[in-house]
């Protein structure tokens, strides 16, 4: 058998630095330019995934009972014809049982190798993923290579690194002697084995199917879990291909190919709750809305349960130097993906009174203008920024807040449709702007998904750091900004954030503020109703595994 | 302020050391011997304990609305007359709450030295505690000395230790930069802060006190946690001291005492539920009976939950090349503390063709007399090893399968009270054996609490070997034993506990086969019914606190 851990073994020992200095570091070029990949593989990418379009998608898993799946792509409004099995859940699992044990006796540097030859090829079918992401999860060619693609390897890299750490810490075994009182000596050998908790069900969702999926698969495969993907009824395909790899290299180095497998399902058909349900599920990765995730969290009390969701993620904005910068990255993060993500801005909060850029007053009117005047900006060119919409009801959705606006608030700006010369029928909307007081609270403090945004009039600053900071603690975030040139007002507000359980950033401009980065930045707090779940820190792998003993007198 | 980490910092390094090593080594020596601690030390905790009786204990805390508390002694039948403060939790958790974020704030090092500092005053008062424990949860001298004492207390340094390596994981800076498309570089200065996550809980069983108590106090105060102690009825005092003692080292270290708080109650005015349902308690260590245990894992879905309940504790018996040795060792465990332990033996499964010993072949009825004389033989001076009862229930309880024995098996050996010259009041019971075949399953398949167990006769070693590890597996063990000199045998006895989620020792003889060692055995194993947590992993301490962050560009 080929030893992938001495293969790959310089890659992870970078991700253990990596996740310890928490600097930047890859290990997977988020880009899928030409002038590093050639021109060929790019081509050749996108032509394995067309050649994927209207077929069945090969992956042979026992209790197939029939076909599923109905893909549409948001940016044809076509279906993708690709047919993926239907599962009998029960012989799943019963097959999945019968691979558990020699997995579970694999030595952990056997099953950390696999998985970083599974990354590894799936950074290798980075190009027909990208197609694959865009078509279903509707995201910009250059978002879906890197955001579901590169970046999300790269936390399943850094959630790698961590289980290693935490199978580490567990010597295999120990010499132990002591006395007992007069004459009675023991000498002891001891073995230490580490024992997988049973099936980890992975559900994945609609926007970035792979971001929890890679870390979701690392930390419980490398631990000696199965893991069973449950894939968005929307976005089935890029999860069936990194299924496909897990089990060809299982396959290859001589395990069960069961270990990794996919439910797929449609909207009418679920499948998830059947997978919920079963007793041998013993893991739940989920990432989705808040409020499954919570039921989850509530009702699963059997099982660990690992959620990311989303919440009302707020900028604050007390003064800036540099107003068209911080308007810039602010607008780019109301249109990236179309506000789909779950680190897009929602509710900004500006006094009432104004701010002071660049030293100079400037009213709360303008700051919303510069806001909107950046957004148009970024709109000159929306189709690698904002992508197509996930899902319809998002329409729906745009349709009613812009009917809020009329006794809520004002409409600072309308969406409507993008166009897209080389999709003329792609799903788009571009961002919807409202301004409200916090009389409309009710109205922003739930998490609205799609490119829905509010600029909110507060009394004072003081107004906004407590309306944003109360909405995290009760609303939930996964990110927050703000923008002070007032070193006394940023550390009032970063620790209001945190005194709220949400994390944190500051002045950030010329970047996409969306951006999480692996092995830097702690992804979920776990302390607010966005999720329970930390990507990465020890706690997401330690408990993924137990430890059972043998001693024996010698 | 003293800083109480430099003070304990070897000990602290070697507590790591032989965590990672396993190795045999104490920091708190489990002899009460005045040939170690002279002849004062003794006869000065004896005198402070009995200076409480009768008397208030004087716990200052916030919300006190009365008194509460009628520990009765074991040894004397008399009540200790020692009143503890009867709390009003809503009060209480009010004062905690304004005690939080100092806490929260203060370095990771400073709570560490603090907790080391609360171990080793506890460590100045063993001999009192072991008083207490003797007039409270019934143990012997000795074993109040070192079981709820000194083990404990190195219990408690090895959760400090691993707390200290989960906390020691997470940086608390770094320098991040990258560049993002052309043009957009990006340096930001990042900040990780751990984040507790909110008041523990640590319900403490009657028996052995502070042997889940220190570990969970230190695992929870040293991440940030503050603790409020729920001693159980019959065991308050050895609680209540340890509190005290707690309060003393925070206040001196000029952090709130309420930090560690103790809500006392008695068996006909419980209090545990009002802890449990206060939204406020984010954290619950558990030690105490399995369905209550298990009644908090599935209802308390909202908190960390950490238990250690019990199981039906087996021996297998294949063979042995020393008869009375192993008769010895197994009668030990039915002997100590009168099987009031968690790691007491219960179920001893022995093939009804008897077993090889030292190569001769031995009927399953000399294997009982065996070890029913070796009961006899550790009954010759019972007090040191015995002990006395908790509950009066359990008199109850040996009455009820002394009468089952007509009807379902036979009465190997009787139980009758115990002789203690120095207490001729003392609630005692010698062991109760029963000789049982599998058609009796139903009543050892349970945790029986207290000196009842069973010898049962097995129609072959494997039915022995398979009865034993379903009842690990459905009604949970904490330690399984296995005697054999068959390699093979063994081999195939350990990997079916480790099948059944269970720990097993090979052979012990010589010592008390009950020990659980501090930074070598893992105890509990959380994958069988007898408890979810271990002492200690990473597991039991990475997910008490959580991580927030702030980055600024710079």
């Amino acid at each position: 058998m080929t030893d992938f851990l001495a293969r790959h073994r310089a890659t992870l020992d970078k991700a253990l630095d990596a996740c310890a200095r928490r600097h930047s570091w890859t290990a997977y070029p988020e880009s899928p330019s030409s002038k590093i990949h050639g021109e060929e593989k790019p081509a050749a990418g996108r032509a394995r995934f067309e050649a994927m379009l209207g077929t069945a998608y090969p992956l042979q898993q026992p209790g197939e009972i029939g076909r599923t799946g109905a893909e549409l792509s948001p940016y044809t409004g076509e279906p993708l014809g690709i047919s993926y099995p239907k599962m009998d859940v029960g012989v799943l699992y019963e097959a999945i049982a019968q691979a558990m044990p020699t997995w579970r006796a694999a030595p952990a540097d056997t099953r950390i190798g696999i998985c970083l030859e599974i990354l590894d090829r799936c950074a290798g079918q980075l190009f027909e993923n990208a197609h694959a992401t865009m078509h279903t999860s509707g995201q910009s060619y250059i978002m879906a290579f890197a955001g579901s693609g590169a970046n999300a390897l790269d936390r399943g890299l850094e959630a790698l690194a961590y289980a290693h750490k935490a199978m580490a810490d567990v010597p295999t075994s120990a010499q132990w002697e002591r006395q007992f009182g007069k004459g009675g000596a023991a000498r002891l050998e001891k073995q230490y084995h580490l024992i997988p908790r049973g099936i980890g069900v992975v559900i994945c969702c609609a926007t970035f199917p792979l971001w929890n999926g890679y870390p979701a698969l690392c930390a419980s495969l490398a631990t000696g879990n199965p893991v069973v993907f449950k894939p968005h009824p929307s976005a089935i395909l890029p999860v069936a291909m990194v299924t496909d790899v897990c089990r060809e290299v299982l396959a290859e180095a001589g395990f069960d190919p069961n270990l990794v497998s996919m439910v797929a399902d449609t909207r009418e058909e679920p499948a998830t709750m059947g997978l919920l349900e079963h007793p041998a599920t013993a893991i739940v990765d989920f990432t989705g809305s808040p409020s499954f995730g919570q039921w989850i969290e509530r009702h699963c009390s059997d099982k660990l349960v690992y959620t990311e969701t989303a919440g009302c993620n707020s900028v604050v904005i007390e003064s800036t130097d540099d107003l068209p910068a911080m308007a810039a990255a602010i607008a780019h993060s109301l249109c990236q993906a179309s506000a789909q993500m779950c680190t897009s801005v929602q509710n900004i909060h500006i006094p009432a009174g104004g701010i002071l850029a660049a030293g100079e007053r400037v009213s709360f009117d303008e700051v919303a203008a510069a806001i909107v005047a950046a957004v148009e900006k970024h709109l000159e060119n929306p189709q690698v920024l904002c992508g197509t919409l996930v899902d319809e009801a998002i329409l729906k959705t745009i349709e009613r807040y812009r009917g809020l606006a009329k006794h809520s608030g004002r409409l600072l700006r309308d969406s409507a449709p993008l166009d897209y010369p080389d999709f003329p029928r792609a799903r788009t909307a571009s961002p919807l702007i409202l301004e409200v007081t916090e009389a409309a609270r009710d109205l922003y403090r739930a998490e609205i998904f799609g490119p829905v945004s509010f600029l909110i009039r507060g009394d004072t600053i003081e107004d906004c750091l407590r309306d944003a900071t109360t909405n995290a603690r009760e609303r939930g975030a996964i990110t927050s900004h703000v923008y002070s040139v007032n070193d006394t007002f940023l550390e009032r507000a970063v620790n209001a954030y945190h005194d709220a359980g949400a994390s944190v950033a500051c002045n950030l401009v010329g970047m996409p503020i969306n951006f999480a980065a692996a092995y830097s930045d702690y992804h979920v707090t776990g302390l607010n109703p966005a999720g329970n779940a930390c990507l990465t820190d020890l706690a997401f792998v330690a408990g993924r595994f137990r430890i059972v003993q043998s001693k024996r007198m010698v």
